[in-house]
């Protein structure tokens, strides 16, 4: 019988996504015979994300700063804008370095059967941030799945009055992929999209 | 690209045992979105561990207090003493409620892999409590593996000369085990500490 801040510590690690109550004893176990090199780092970690974190009240993104670094740069091209599901594909995209504007996080995707309905999603302030005017091109950037395209497909729609180019990202073949090792829907979309050899 | 606070978060979390890179950024995103439900009482259960809980320095034990709860309390028979390689494995212990004795952690097991002599354990402290006298049984619980069983023969040589009786777990099917399913090793031990039908 561990002792009640142990027990809550448990609880608290066994909520998060992939840990379940073994891997977080194990990791409180850890926690407990590393405490200085890794208790106290991931309890100042923790504080810090607590204390100086906040959301960005144009696009979602997290940051120390409101708005975040991204809205705030003059470099960015104020003209293309990125829609993305999740804080997460935000990250991803600016890892890459590639895309030049600036973005909006929906906060989910469009779902019936989790019933997250588009009051749910942050879309009456990307209406509000398209109808303001100064953006060239939007670039819906949902995840190849279903519902993301579901997402998607609700998104053109919406902004279809407004005088933007809306895009999406492309599909079919990944980087290495092997035809013979990808599924059929894949197949489909890059045979559909296939363009001239150039 | 996260902000520094996101990023030092993460790697903190990547390094507890279960979770990688990946699975720590999606722990994080969680902790993003539910900061109220998710990432204050992890903050709370991670402050009030790293604060309250100490080493028993009689038996190794995690508790908030030293001596722990179980070294302290007078209902525990102080003959008998059950040797464990983790804190994790007295917890076990203790869950089955079984137990009537006190306890020793060792803090691991002997390895020649790892490269774990007798002195990275808290051997000394042990045979010293046995020394001390008072003590009529000590049950080695170590794990079922080659270096728990090595562990376990050692301390049995090292306390021999001690007027205790050494008994270990014993060895066999687990409740529900089907032999079809069982390993050699097991099934081996199962059979040679057979025992007349009662």
């Amino acid at each position: 019988m561990a002792s009640p801040e142990i027990e809550a510590l448990t609880q608290a690690l066994a909520r998060l996504p992939g840990l379940g109550p073994r891997s977080a004893r194990r990791a409180v176990l850890h926690l407990l015979k590393k405490r200085e090199a890794a208790l106290g780092p991931l309890r100042a970690a923790l504080e810090a994300v607590d204390e100086r974190l906040e959301t960005c009240a144009t696009c979602g993104n997290v940051d120390t700063a409101n708005p975040c670094a991204i809205c705030a740069d003059p470099r960015r091209d104020p003209r293309a804008l990125c829609v993305v599901e999740e804080v997460a594909d935000l990250w991803a995209l600016e890892r890459s370095r590639l895309f030049p504007g600036r973005f909006h996080v929906l906060g989910g995707r469009l779902s019936a059967l989790e019933g997250i309905r588009p009051e749910d999603l942050a879309i009456e302030t990307l209406v509000a941030r398209i109808e303001a005017g100064g953006i060239d091109e939007v670039v819906l950037a949902m995840n190849a799945t279903l519902e993301g395209q579901t997402t998607a497909h609700y998104l053109a729609d919406r902004i279809e009055r407004f005088p933007v180019r809306v895009t999406q990202l492309a599909h079919g073949l990944p980087v290495g992929g092997e035809l013979d090792y990808l599924d059929e829907g894949t197949l489909a979309q890059a045979l559909r999209a296939r363009r001239p050899v150039s």
